[in-house]
């Protein structure tokens, strides 16, 4: 019996968009108003998906409680109500896009669960602009 | 074509999740909360995903009416407003875990589709916690 | 300058409607599947809204935080995970429907709050079916 | 790294479910509700989502400014504030359903994607009826 | 012990916005892409609020499955998969914006309602336009 | 006929919650999370509400087409994708806590309205933080 449960988290962060290694000018035109030097922000919502075998004896694939503190521990506590290009050191040469925070929550919860469990994200930068990631 | 229809129901229950043949501290160990004895309950959001060929002459996979009133047979009549330990016989053995919940429904469900249709159900338990099952 | 604040809470809950000294026949007649024996239960969505000054040094009406540590201890605390109606005194010899489960969580933060402050509950039993208590 | 990235948009429509070939009592027993003469109509949520690879250099898959254009011109532009059987040439035999109208997008906007990205729809006709669509 | 209760129910409709009495040059520069000719459509999401007393033998304001029927008799089975220029009498001579929308539900459910209870609607054409009435 | 008409709209900022007349540890016992240094940010949701008379010539209170780019001129352009702290002079001497911002966009929007409408506004933070002004 194969399964995926699925847990939602938020977290409220300051970014922008650019390359440093680009003009002004490059940046704008690539990043719009996502250039902008000062930053913006989101409120950032996160489903974490985890799939395999469910346990007979408990009926959980996993508690989710577990899960829940491995997404504060990795994800909220270095993220939320933070500035991700200024604070968040994994961003500090990656660009902080949709698609690249995905990955980097991804690698940081693959790095905690068990190896026979199957995983994926999907995060709202907003409620109409989402990406899904599943490290494949 | 194939094409997925969706559709979302909702039931309302109790439930309180427990092995009988552990000891109270070991429920409580493993289940927190939810093991509470005198159950708590949860507005559960149900969406039933039905996967096949579209009838090119009704433009329709199947009448999503149709899939409502199995819904309603197999689901929301036996579930509803329904203590899900004590009233409903598919849990008098098995623990009431939104996994279990899941797989229960699917097959109920998959019982009364026709073999070349696929199906998958998402169960919500609250918006933050929620399974997806596909039978396999 | 007035203002609302209003922060939205959640707590799962068991519940049944029906009054003791009535018949079963009586409870089933008013109350309808509210009134199984062995309980439903709900997600329950709850807003709770303070209108008063807002102090022009923070440019708060009140710490949110705090309120959230209030609506916590006086009804997540009670509330969240159990039966309403065998776990939580409020309601021995109360119906715990949605109106009177608002006007108890409304008294029990009215004692808490300063006096020149003014306070209004919403609570969701559902999406669909709400009450509003202004305690007036 | 294969990401998808997806983006949420919506129209408002009339439109009614019938086949011209078929009597009026044919297409009530069929179309139920929907079969009715004058139309009704919906607010359709549309969400398209782009699997493909995430171009290192500006941690884009593809810019969703340049996707929401595209949903623009191909489906808003076309759909929104008309008549889906009388305004709109690609259901002049096509009967209206969700499932159709998933397909019709999905095709409009497969012709001006690069051939390398992959692509799904799903079409909300209400909160609890909809469909996905992935093109195989 | 003053409390408000409130329903939440749907409805499907197609309308167009125009006077009769105007030139089409007019009709389009007042209502926009709302007055194309052949309709479009909305969900509706009708809020309907209730507000009076409490009865203590009972601890409801009203049973909201009462108040569900009315909203069925009054509003679903008359507008709910409509035209609302063409099949539904009450916009004869009234233009179908949301404010007359929600002033006629007002009135029909103010003819059925006690004497005693306040009433308030709102109506929702999209999640982003809608409309409050409290009959004063 | 008094009606309201509202409108939903969305803005993205990144801000910071200080007085920078108070030391670094009275900021963070006061403000927490939210004073940190690098700024945070948030999704925002704001609805605008405005009560007045409907025109029985064209059942409007007011085009909400004129309330939106109003809403685009005063609130969309000048906070959206921008720092609240740095970018938006509003804020130069104000900290831009949700009570101070809704006190901001209810005075622009005031000086905008003819004067015989009311005017309030609803400030979503979060889901579950938000405010509401009236003006009074």
């Amino acid at each position: 019996m194969i399964t995926t449960v699925c847990r939602k988290e938020r977290f409220n962060s300051a970014h922008r968009l650019y390359r440093p290694d680009w003009s002004d000018e490059k940046n704008d035109e690539v990043f719009g108003l996502c250039a902008r030097p000062n930053f913006h922000g989101h409120n950032y919502d996160l489903i974490v998906k985890v799939t395999g075998t469910v346990d007979p004896e408990t009926g959980y694939l996993m508690d989710l409680k577990i899960l829940k503190d491995m997404i504060r521990d990795e994800v909220i506590e270095r993220f939320d109500h933070r500035n991700l290009n200024l604070d968040v050191p994994d961003f500090k040469d990656l660009n902080p896009t949709a698609e690249n925070i995905a990955q980097v929550i991804w690698e940081r919860l693959r790095s905690r669960l068990k190896q026979d469990l199957d995983l994926s994200v999907v995060l709202y930068e907003t409620e109409r602009n989402f990406v899904e990631y599943h490290g494949k």
